[in-house]
């Protein structure tokens, strides 16, 4: 059968979590992420991403988190200023609508907006019939699987604070974006740039679950009610507790990715090998356009998704991961030489 | 003192109408629009816009009314289709996503959307990590002054019945709308073609006041109870119900909206005579572009609203109203025509 | 026919008031309620209620007031303290649950809770399963028609300030409260106790209106677009300014209030000589509880809300308002004296 | 040490749930919830519970659960009737206010309410004044540990179907109520009574994951936008999947939850041996009130949780869990003995 490249979240889990959740499956722990291993894998973070007074909060994932996080930090007249292309304005149904915010959406360029874009919009923003501009969200790596880099990011989050809106980062595939190749971000920019940004673990080998790092003081008071009203506390908190404190220890998280991004390099080196047109993305997500036939029938052999649809074309995705192996490469490969030499 | 141009509300009520209020100012009515003049303005309602089954309720503003009326047709899950330049999506501080609810703007055309769009939209939309469109929102006068045609009103409810979606309409300036010129459409049609729509009153000569009219059976049940649960529920309903029965009993309602758009028709003529370049609106709102300083000049002199701004030009917004007179339009032109010859 | 007791709020408008309304008819005005009559109300208001550094906003009904407030102090995870019998908790269809907070009730002592209450509760939420308790609720008079003293606001105004909670009151039928005879509040001393309170409009001779005082200037950024958010500005929002002008300016609203104790007063002594049982109220809301038989007769001929129901008895509402005169009153004890000489 | 009876959620997971997981770690399965072993999962259950036509949906935990049910069931104007001491009333903080719906609280009687009781609140709720019922929440086992019987459960179901009410039922300790010694509730009984109800399983040895079993189906469309949109839908939903699929393929759940009962039953004997006043409870969660010097005790040997407060006693509540051993047991009754022989 051939090899899937649907998404990053097929395969449950990376055996060294596993393990770790193994090694602890009788221990008696305190409920509600109050545990031991919430605390450890908390300092993990925390000086990672340079974000040393930061608290942080493990979630079951990305929607929730950016629902949690967003409806925290705004007031009910407020809104969210993301890309058009941005996970929360596209792929959450409408859940930072629900919890009664409006997202300001702007023109992406690649699934990025830019600091210049970010300061006129709010500019445009100026009384009180219409939504107040309250946050900037960016995610990194995009959907369209490019990165923002050092100056980019440190532009945004001087408007922002000329501006007083907050800057959140969500960090669904964080860890392809920090060991891509081309990458001048260090992880320490992200609790020197950002209000508040989550690290990914669901798309980067963990079960399930997201580590919410709320870096400014201003939206720490009470968070863990905000968690609890919202439906998003984890009785067993420490089962993802355990799964960052392993992933970040070592610096498996990083390996994990870095291993996707350099299967994903194989793949866009060999499409370029072929002639394929290939969207600019330096992580783990592969955007290419092919004729409807021919697309369709790598959507029905490799269980793509379908991305977007022009009238004889059809953008498919590939995406690797953690489990994706040279063997899946090859594979893929091979089965597309056969068209493209 | 130059006269005012900047919105069709700053006057308080026409003589009529507080005639009327005169009139019935110590009579003991029964609360919450249970009362007989309610009932009777709700009568002139459905039959005017050809909706003999509607439900009629009468609210206090705009924004209210559309969002009562949308919050409770749609699903958490759902959003509405709207202009860019919607109402909802720009000028009501995003009271629709407070509700709950994503607004799905599409770019507009002179303030309006077609049939064509609003289909390709819905196809777009088509999986469960997606908002669902549930209803198509129009304004009709739309914010730009422009106005909808039989046709494309027909085109529009037709793909929204094919596609599940509501209509509703906002007509906040419907009178202005109706007695357009170039408008085709008749009053009926409303009933016609709408699963629900406003007629505004506060921006046609009432001290407040907006009749919703619920024309589809399936948006009838406890839609009271709605309304209380939104703290929109009046106390002296009957102050709306005196003041719609007053504006419909013989055509008042109309004849203030014709009045309002003759006197913007002479600013346009004399415009158009000065060789101003303005942008194309039977109604009463007119849009003209000045070079910045002139614009500046305008805006101070007649209180207007300024529409948009460019590097060297100021779009400004003139608005005319039942209170609005010759003398009014006189001394614009007479003042503008000191530089347009 | 008889004299209708339902309510004080199915009469439209004091003579005094509409006499403004018709003297300022046809001046045009600032929208939104930035205009002068809104201004100089505002000024009368802060300057009666001893709250010389509040913020003054207009609305068009209590339930909504309720709404706006109450949404705008409280975060996401935070409730309102109420008697079991507040209007919010048991009239208002659960507007503010639907804005999105919980409201803790109390049971009420002939509809008011005491400041050991409110104490005892707050020490019951003292984790982050549960609610947490963010501000207190009090109506004056109450929906029972008591009042609270002097003493009593003092208390609870001190458990608020020790344990970080807002106090807020809602002020329907403020005017009957503050005129009431064994009343020893001061209108001052609403400014000297709460974060923020109403003054009722709609109940005492306005077409509608309340005044929302807004006093803890921690209550005060961006208001106005919290207001616009819930759809509750009003266009025209001139004509609840000058409203509130023409009540405060020289003392009229109060006048009103006192003309209806007084005709309450009139009828509580009336039922008192016929041997009738009346709950304590000294304000305009008389409750009796009569033999079914007996009570039915009175509901349908005077028009009364029934207030609860016991298996052989009624208890039945008597309002009386600005409207009422005294030949209401004597054709009511007339009636009554029929079958209680 | 001393043994935990804190709570039954401190053990990560049962060693057969966990071996499941390790079986298909490395497996490619589709997202969200549509993939083979939650297909598996849910036939289980619709069988299991005799509910053939319903719907099953796989979530992270109670309180989410209950959000999204009830969000999806009522309309913002509806409320949901539980007990007073309901989880949704008391800890949660106020998820389901916050999703905008009114809790109508009932007096309990230990931890449960009566049909009877149930219709009397219904007739109360009368206007649109008034949030109207939508809905009873129960809650099975209770908070208090106490059981419904079939009797009983008829009953309400009977009132709610008689006055267009859904029945749901929280089984976070269904598997406790449902092989508690008393129980004469089948399985099968939950499928004929209730138009929703969930299968607890992070209180009963799966490391997290509830399954929500929609019978009625008035609440089927478009359930999963629902789910996204409270961003309750998890990437992995197999995770969940492969738990439930283990738990209930030969009877897991049950016996893990006899289990619990029965290591409860014995500290229930051991402890009315001893004299002691228990609460009446059949299933895993014990009620003793103690003096309070000795409760203070208990609390911190046995890490229990404090329940409620009096002057000079404080009830405490000891929890058994599938982890809960005889040894456990013993210990605990060996300690308690030292006072009471």
């Amino acid at each position: 059968m051939a090899p899937t490249f649907r998404n990053d979240y097929n395969v449950l889990v990376h055996p060294r979590i596993l393990a770790a959740i193994s090694t602890f499956a009788n221990e008696k722990n305190i409920a509600y992420g109050e545990d031991i291993h919430s605390q450890k894998a908390a300092e993990y973070l925390k000086k990672t991403f340079g974000a040393p007074k930061a608290n942080v909060y493990f979630l079951a994932g990305g929607t929730q988190t950016n629902l949690v996080l967003i409806s925290y930090a705004l007031r009910p007249y407020e809104g969210v200023i993301s890309a058009d292309t941005g996970h929360i304005n596209v792929h959450e149904t409408a859940a930072i609508e629900g919890a009664g915010h409006k997202i300001i959406p702007l023109p992406n360029h690649n699934g990025k907006i830019t600091a210049d874009q970010i300061a006129k919009a709010i500019r445009g923003y100026d009384n009180e019939h219409m939504v107040k501009p309250g946050m900037v969200y960016l995610s990194n790596s995009t959907e369209m699987g490019t990165i923002y880099g050092k100056k980019e990011l440190e532009e945004i989050a001087r408007v922002c604070r000329e501006n007083g809106l907050y800057l959140y980062l969500d960090g669904a595939r964080i860890g392809n974006a920090l060991t891509a190749k081309s990458n001048d971000l260090s992880p320490e920019d992200l609790g020197r740039y950002c209000d508040a940004f989550y690290i990914g673990g669901t798309k980067n080998g963990l079960l399930l679950g997201e580590a919410l790092v709320v870096n400014n003081p201003a939206l720490n008071a009470n968070f863990r009610y905000h968690i609890k009203n919202k439906g998003a506390m984890l009785a067993k908190g420490f089962l993802v507790g355990i799964e960052f404190e392993e992933a970040f220890k070592d610096g498996l998280y990083f390996d994990l990715a870095r291993h996707a991004n350099a299967m994903a390099d194989r793949i866009k080196e060999g499409f370029l090998a072929m002639g394929l047109d290939l969207l600019d993305s330096p992580t783990n997500q592969i955007f290419v356009s092919f004729p409807r036939e021919e697309a369709e029938e790598y959507l029905r052999v490799f269980d793509l998704e379908k991305w977007s649809e022009e009238e004889n074309a059809i953008t498919v995705r590939f995406v690797t991961s953690f489990a994706t192996s040279e063997a899946d490469v090859n594979a893929l490969l091979n089965y597309l030489s056969q068209r493209h030499q």
